[in-house]
């Protein structure tokens, strides 16, 4: 079933690559400390876009989603990008 | 094996709840029409953070995550969180 009525989901997952700065991270990682919340070795943070498509063949979606991968979401030099489509 | 010197894992997925704004979802949304990539009919959007624990019984692990979770990383008026031991 590649169409129909139903949604279809895409998880798009934006991580930091290993090397480049991330400040959320290190904020955490204070904060938990501060709060006696340890030993916590590492903090690291991803952000998450789930896309929805309705009325549409699968293979469209991922094609659209990676689409919003490479112009919008993320940027290669920084980032390591999962793409998963999501089996509701 | 609960302990030992591996690194323990746990992933916290931080969303907003149902009927809570999400502006950078908006954003998004309008941005990927303009840019015709088209048609999304939603997005959503969540903040994952990766806890890393050295040494520690996974109970142990879980617990600070929970903790952390409870005082630092999520408001539960607006957000819904979801905690996931990794297995490595």
């Amino acid at each position: 079933m590649g169409s129909g009525d139903r949604t279809l989901r895409v998880e798009i997952r934006v991580e930091l690559k290993p090397g480049v700065m991330d400040p959320e991270a290190e904020t955490v990682e204070k904060s938990l400390a501060l709060l006696g919340i340890s030993p916590v070795s590492r903090v690291t943070t991803a952000r998450v876009y789930v896309l929805e498509f309705t009325n549409m063949e699968r293979a469209r979606a991922d094609a659209l989603a990676r689409e919003a991968v490479d112009r919008l979401l993320a940027n290669p030099v920084i980032h390591r990008v999962t793409v998963t489509p999501l089996l509701d």
